[in-house]
């Protein structure tokens, strides 16, 4: 397994399915990551309560942020408090993991869907990655690692299969998400202009599709759980260098056609 | 050049640069729809004064339509409208074509400029496409052509080169633009998830990139003209088959990768 100490990471979504899985893995990893910040809706409410409880286990590096990242203000502060704990040493991985799904067809599919679809899945990460850019800059600068890779400087973007426009007459039939396919596949071209973006900080990008997951989005059906999707992931994650800039990959390595 | 005789066709934001240019070729091709609809956002407003000019020349056959795209309102209005004239043969064509793009860096983006951007180049389309396919279904059953085609029933989205996710690393200096980039990369899934959805009718939906082009958004140092891109988009409009069902062309034939 990877090992990420000496560094530290944010995911946001932290409190359940894939997001508090990703928490958890790199807490008990033999390695674990210096700061680990976990963004989450509602601290104090009711879907929080696996994140409070790992966080009085794990209370020298788990953070729990206030993070709702539909919201510029609450990104903000975010950015405001996590750089506040970093120690100059910045962030270095940044895993917007945070998304909705809906589930209509074109016939029940109206704007409100598609906007608010769209500002979760795409305008979030994109916020994110701006208003953390400078931590993220800073661990890069600060990293004696040669090329690009997660424990130096990165984000990563949950995506989906269901993303790939390609692979949409394959997948169409699975069932009708007009907002969240639309939504995701921005959120691919989303990584790529940011992997362009911040190469020259390097700073690597990627989308990785986690698989099928068994979480509230997947459903009871899904084939996998999220310990070994997260698994997968993480492997996934500490192989990635500068030669997978921008592309998305599967919780096995495949690369996932745009 | 194709015989559109017998058919009708709408074309979103027809007042101006390459949505003119279509209602004009379309009015003045040797065998000219039935109908042509221009869709256009304020009809009695002073960027509307070339498309009236050209009704009074075509009274017959061009009817402008108050559409804007991003209300709801003004879309249902205006399927009943054009219903309402289309002596129960239906719409063989519907033309995606109005959009808007915002030249904006990382650093310059704000939520509302990416919500706005998808509001008009996404939410617009879809909009359009759910509320037309009762006229669009009723040009397919009426039509005695075979297979599928844009004289019988078809939706065009205008795309562009820089929503290809595969061509970003090639085009992302060209011009910073994550609201358009982003939304036109949806557009395009948008594109692909109609053709799957509406093949069982028989509705042709695709993708088009019209070339750079001289218009208020491509700018003066484009190299194409509109009566150029516009010759060639109807070129390929006219040879579409269910073939190239949910594929992006340009307007020259070529197919463009997501
Ligand atoms: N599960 C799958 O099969 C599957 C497949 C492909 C891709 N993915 C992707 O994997 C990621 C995680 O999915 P999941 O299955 O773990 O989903 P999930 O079980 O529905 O959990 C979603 C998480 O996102 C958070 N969230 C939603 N909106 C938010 C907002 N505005 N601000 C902050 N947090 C917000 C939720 O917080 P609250 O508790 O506050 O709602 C929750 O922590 C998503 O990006 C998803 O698209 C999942
Ligand atoms: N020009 C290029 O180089 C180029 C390249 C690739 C793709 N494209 C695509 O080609 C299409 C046409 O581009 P263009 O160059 O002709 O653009 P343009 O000169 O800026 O014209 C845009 C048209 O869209 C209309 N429009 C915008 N928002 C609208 C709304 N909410 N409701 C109704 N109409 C609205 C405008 O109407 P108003 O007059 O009321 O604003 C105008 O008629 C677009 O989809 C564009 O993305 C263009």
């Amino acid at each position: 397994m990877a090992a990420w100490k000496g560094s530290s990471v944010l995911i946001t979504g932290g409190n359940r399915g894939l997001g508090l899985e990703m928490v958890r893995q790199f807490l008990e990893s033999p390695n674990p990551p210096d700061q680990v910040f976990a963004g989450c809706r509602d601290p104090e409410g009711p879907r929080a309560k696996c994140l409070k409880d790992l966080s009085e286990k794990h209370s020298e590096r788990l953070f729990i942020v206030q993070l709702d990242i539909t919201d510029p203000v609450s990104i903000k502060e975010a950015a405001k408090q996590v750089e506040s704990k970093l120690n100059n040493r910045g962030l270095n991985l940044l895993i917007n993991n945070a998304a909705i799904n809906l589930h209509r067809t074109l016939d029940e599919t109206d704007s409100d869907d598609m906007m608010r679809c769209y500002k979760t899945n795409v305008v979030g990460p994109m916020l994110m990655a701006k208003e953390f850019l400078p931590c993220l800059k800073m661990a890069a600068q600060s990293s004696d690692l040669q090329g690009m890779c997660c424990r130096k400087a990165a984000v990563i973007n949950l995506s989906t299969l269901v993303a790939s426009i390609e692979k949409c007459p394959e997948t169409f039939g699975m069932a009708p998400m007009y907002p969240y396919r639309t939504s995701k596949a921005a959120l691919n071209m989303l990584t790529q202009c940011l992997s362009e973006d911040f190469r020259k900080e390097e700073i690597l990008c990627n989308a990785i599709h986690p698989g099928w997951v068994k979480t509230d989005m997947g459903g009871k059906e899904a084939p996998l759980d999220v310990v070994d999707s997260v698994g997968g992931v993480f492997q996934v994650l500490s192989a990635l260098t500068e030669k997978n800039a921008g592309q998305c990959l599967d919780w096995e390595g495949k690369i996932i056609p745009w």
